[in-house]
């Protein structure tokens, strides 16, 4: 069984987390059966952490987990913080393959989804 | 004459900073023609500054510009920052055209983009 875990900073803006949330859901939804599960997690200022997320994932019943960044950049977050979390969990779930994926930013269709984004208005500040 | 500036948060890690730097050049170079330049800037912690950024825009002859919150989400500096920078540049140029599109994770291939990154394996940590 193939679980996505979402991680994303998280925020103490608890929208911006349930947008997170939301976003996971959607994921589960496109992949079409690829991913049994697609579970959000955050790094810091929410819930569930990453630890968390791993052991929610395993109470699944996951054999594979891919954890996606959901980060911009490669900054320490991505460089150090996030494998740091995953070599801990694999320390403690030996049986399990736990993978870290390309983070966000670093996708090559990025360039194309911003020139998307500037052909529509912003919803934010309405 | 139509300039897109990208808006990052800006980061102490400069590496980070030029990665917006050469995503900027990257949606220029895609976009063929859509828009005359494609500029960075950066909200804090880099330059330019958005007010910077606005300035460069006009001084490249932008009689509009079109700013992407490159952010993932609504939070404080999409709803209230960026708008703020850029109410104060539409006050220092009556004649521009200066407008926010949707920030990055509003956008509805997002779900899709994750999908991709999680078929692909990381760089970040290699």
């Amino acid at each position: 069984m193939k679980v996505m875990m979402l991680i994303a900073h998280g925020s103490r803006k608890q929208s911006a987390n349930d947008e997170v949330r939301r976003l996971a859901q959607k994921v589960q939804e496109l992949g079409g059966g690829d991913y049994d599960a697609v579970l959000p997690a955050f790094l810091e200022l929410a819930e569930p952490d990453i630890q968390q997320g791993i052991a929610s994932c395993i109470e699944l019943g996951a054999s594979e987990i891919v954890a996606v960044p959901y980060f911009l950049a490669a900054g320490r977050h991505v460089v150090q913080d996030i494998p740091g979390e995953l070599a801990c969990a694999r320390a403690g779930y030996p049986g399990i393959s736990i993978e870290m994926s390309q983070y966000l930013g670093e996708n090559d269709a990025m360039a194309g989804l911003i020139l998307q984004c500037a052909q529509q208005g912003g919803q934010a500040t309405r």
